[in-house]
């Protein structure tokens, strides 16, 4: 009998911003969104996860461990998502996961994106599997819906797909990070974890709002005029379908009985300070997902002007700033 | 040649909030609704509206005049609607119209409704019309949409109409104010004349919300629950219909392209705080026109529970409490 051997694997994923919106499923076991979307995934806001087998047979340990930003927590939410990597390496060994964020977890910043395509990527590395991306991104939006996307770097669209199975429901990349260099900037106006997950309100936004189904007709138009405006690099219109795309997935959201909000007053008090920076000629637009925080998206040469109006509204807490990275990759 | 006479009739109409929303027209220059909505008439915010000829054949003035809140104002905002009457008292008689509100004007706190109703009441009393409250109410209608409400006492239904001239797009009144004494808890956190007005929000919501047609077939729907829940003194019912007919509202609003948001901070802290105090077994709920006010709705025995909570929400400037009133009438 040999020792037990422990090997491990490192990947490391940014977050992803969404454009246009990703709000509602189409199948919720298998993560399949009702539309597609279209995001940026950020360099500066990204989960390091680290993997590793419990393959010690004397150690009391044979279930999987998750350690989330240095504190032991849950692996009930990560076994499933284990289990679709030990059936592809036909293996029934458990694992321990230990995943940090360099900003705040489950707070509206797509900590759950960065997250599960960090994990999907180390878990690729550790069983050798060298899966193509188009194949970690189903799997990693297994984890999460937007996880799919943070697979690729730059400017990114999720393909809704067609098929039961989610095969063809995998992210692309439209554009590298270099192709048009914006610029993020994060008004944190709350750090608290929320109250209403975003799976809990694209879900309960489903079955309850009158407004879903006329969500789902507009999705197809807005993605079309974003790949135009991203591609062109055609700012003003990158404004008008991004606002209009986070605040029609928020008012439908909104409209759910009983509605849902996930804004507070710092929100809103963003929203105006943008659209104020912008009546000024400052390029720039936010978009919210669902949590409190607002992004604004800006040209490089706003940056500046972007943070010291936002770190001076009444509510928010900090500032993070971002520009474009790549996607999941192997660290060492 | 005899000298010119001066007579005046006064009238009193309270201010009306809606229950289910008003937000739409079917015609523009009739003020047709789009679909009814139900209300309820306050006795402590009102307009009282004195009207008299400008007969003197030796006065230069030989226009109508208004006097609002004590300063003079734009008269041509009335001209139109006193033509009405001036056609069916066949005059071609200028008045002066002095018009004062004791609350706020043009911040969402329905003043153009108890305005109209108010004008309405005082212009047939000067006239000696002794026209039947329908066909007042299909007067006040086309000087501001929802003060053919206030032309009624209580709860008070609006119905869409049929006809293209309006003649049926007429409120009534669905119960006395004694029915069911409701206490109203306005929370004041702007007396800015607000940026958008209620008609220009609906024009553009019906011309670019993706939601608005969803809207519409919900109302039908929402009236039936509010009338159910009015004739049952059904507390949990009136709130579930009122607060979601109210967010589906600004829900459409907020999905118009660019979208347009009533709400200011406190607006959303009041909401929190009135969904908190719920939460607490207080009976009570939001509802929220075209401006940042947040009217709680909620039992007699609740009231001062109620206004305690929301004077000290940050944000709000003063609190304004009424219970239901008349319709409007002529006074001394």
């Amino acid at each position: 009998m040999s020792l037990g051997k422990s090997i491990r694997a490192s990947a490391k994923a940014g977050s992803n911003i969404a454009l246009v919106k990703y709000w509602g499923k189409r199948d919720s076991v298998l993560n399949l969104p009702a539309t597609g979307s279209i995001s940026i995934t950020l360099s500066d806001l990204h989960t390091k996860t680290t993997v590793e087998t419990n393959s010690d047979p004397t150690s009391s340990i044979n279930r999987d461990r998750l350690v989330l930003n240095g504190k032991v927590a849950d692996a009930s939410r990560i076994a499933g998502f284990l289990d679709l990597f030990r059936t592809l390496a036909n293996t029934k060994t458990n694992f321990t996961v230990t995943s940090t964020n360099n900003f705040p977890t489950a707070a509206g910043l797509a900590s759950s994106a960065s997250a599960f395509a960090a994990l999907a990527c180390a878990m690729d590395a550790l069983l050798d599997l060298e899966l193509p991306d188009h194949q970690l991104s189903a799997l990693a939006r297994q984890g999460s819906g937007s996880a799919a996307r943070s697979i690729y770097g730059g400017f990114v669209e999720m393909a809704r797909g067609q098929r039961d199975d989610g095969t063809d429901a995998v992210a692309h990349q439209l554009a590298e990070p270099d192709h048009w260099p914006l610029r993020v900037v994060v008004a944190v106006t709350s750090e608290a974890t929320k109250s209403v997950s975003s799976t809990q309100g694209m879900n309960h936004t489903v079955a309850t709002s009158s407004y879903y189904p006329a969500w789902l007709e507009q999705v197809e138009q807005d993605l079309q005029s974003a790949r135009a405006a991203i591609e062109q690099r055609n700012f003003d219109a990158l404004v008008e379908v991004a606002e209009a795309s986070a605040l029609a997935m928020h008012a439908s959201a909104i409209a759910a009985r009983p509605g849902v909000i996930y804004f507070n007053p710092a929100t809103l008090s963003c929203i105006s300070a943008v659209r104020a920076l912008r009546d000024q000629g400052v390029s720039v637009f936010f978009t919210i997902d669902a949590g409190p925080q607002l992004k604004a998206v800006c040209l490089p040469e706003d940056e500046d002007q972007v943070a010291e109006t936002l770190i001076n509204v009444a509510g928010v807490q900090r500032i993070l700033r971002s520009g474009l990275g790549l996607g999941a990759a192997r660290i060492a």
